[in-house]
């Protein structure tokens, strides 16, 4: 499985993803789901993936061609952040495709399902999820976040902390916090962990970090998590509560 | 949807159920997914369950009936608890295969698992997941706790928490956080919320409580976990750790 989140606060665009990709429980490896375009000073797309790698892996490359053969649409062209989700969500359609005859074979499935986001000159940031249908959606100030792959077990620390004034440094620790959650409760989703910091009409990317396994920062982050969790746990109030016989006994 | 957490430490077991259901977005309800079977001093079952609900219903009733009509097999003349959870698997599937016809029908799906706890006089205190086939699997030192229904968004802090050691008091304000954090992120799990803490050779059920949406109890608990969780996180040492570009940008 994978597990990338990206959030979308007013200072710029925090991405986050994971590693590990496995077709069966014995043949796991380890690629890369951050891909990254862009012209410094003039656009610049990070492109979170999960789902079939290799669908993942032919939308790539098509975006890469598109952009070295200078084709008529290609991520440095478009003028708008939504035309790029409509292009990339059409790619992506385009690819799975390939194989809708295979679909119906048990354990076969072609779809990916990317985030996208960025900032194009003279355009607000934005970021969209682009589902294995080609469709898409934003974030809002309501939901200031986006995940795909194994979302549920990092949820709720995200819905916690992530508003749209929170810092790009919180956002940021908030990502890697809700990434080590869902290593430990999830062993499908695994280390090395990229996470890339975008600020605002920055137009440039250079805020970017990948995390080996043991690395000192992560492990820091880990260690001090799983304490303050314990204590905020310990300290809780006992639930001092009257309890009584269940209503009905056979 | 429904998310049920049962925990099997040393000094007991410990039960926890919402009761949301729904078939469809339009077509919620409230039922209860705890159900209680026992002779005082003898014998004490509790049964959590998940899925479709008629099936569920069906189950409980086939349950009830054998012990009312004095069934040749019934809970209470099971010797073990792993044959009461044979037996409740066998009826599962029993009451399943009734509707194998319609299972091809988009959308419908008899499945239902359940968790089975309990005491059988002289017998260890045990505890088994039951799954739709009619298998199951029980707990153990390294894997205290078992969870059905949307069970990811509270994994997290089970797996940090509940060990062998942990008291009744600790693993039901566990359970009870989280059951917070599953219906925080997850708005078809709800209230009101069953909790029931089953001490160790007791053959008794005198610990239960009902938290309706607005019992006191559950909003301090929920309140402080809210306030304790955003402070552990906030008090986290900022991820002092040097940011490139990354490696490579087309």
């Amino acid at each position: 499985m994978t597990y990338c989140v990206a959030v979308a606060v007013d200072a710029g665009l925090v991405f986050a993803s994971d590693s590990r990709t496995n077709a069966g429980i014995d043949q796991v490896s380890t690629y890369s789901k951050m891909h990254i375009f862009g012209v410094a000073g003039e656009c610049q797309f990070v492109l979170l993936s999960a789902g079939n790698l290799a669908t993942t892996q032919s939308v790539v490359n098509h975006l890469r061609r598109d952009i070295e053969t200078d084709a008529r649409v290609n991520l440095f062209k478009l003028a708008h952040l939504a035309d790029a989700a409509e292009y990339l969500g059409q790619i992506n359609q385009r690819q799975q495709s390939k194989h809708a005859e295979q679909v119906a074979q048990a354990g076969f499935n072609p779809e990916a399902t990317f985030i996208l986001g960025g900032q194009i000159t003279s355009e607000p940031l934005a970021m969209y999820l682009v589902y294995p249908q080609g469709n898409y959606i934003t974030t809002s100030a309501q939901t200031p976040f986006l995940q795909i792959g194994e979302g549920k077990y990092g949820k709720p620390i995200l819905d916690r902390i992530i508003e749209p004034g929170t810092s790009l440094e919180v956002a940021a620790r908030c990502c890697l916090v809700s990434m080590d959650s869902t290593m430990r409760s999830n062993v499908s989703v695994g280390p090395p962990i990229e996470l890339l910091i975008y600020q605002k009409n920055w137009l440039r990317l250079d805020r970017y970090r990948l995390f080996a396994e043991d690395d000192g920062c992560l492990l820091d982050l880990r260690r001090a998590w799983d304490k303050k969790l314990r204590e905020a746990f310990t300290d809780l109030p006992a639930v001092d509560c009257e309890m009584t016989a269940p209503p009905t006994v056979v």
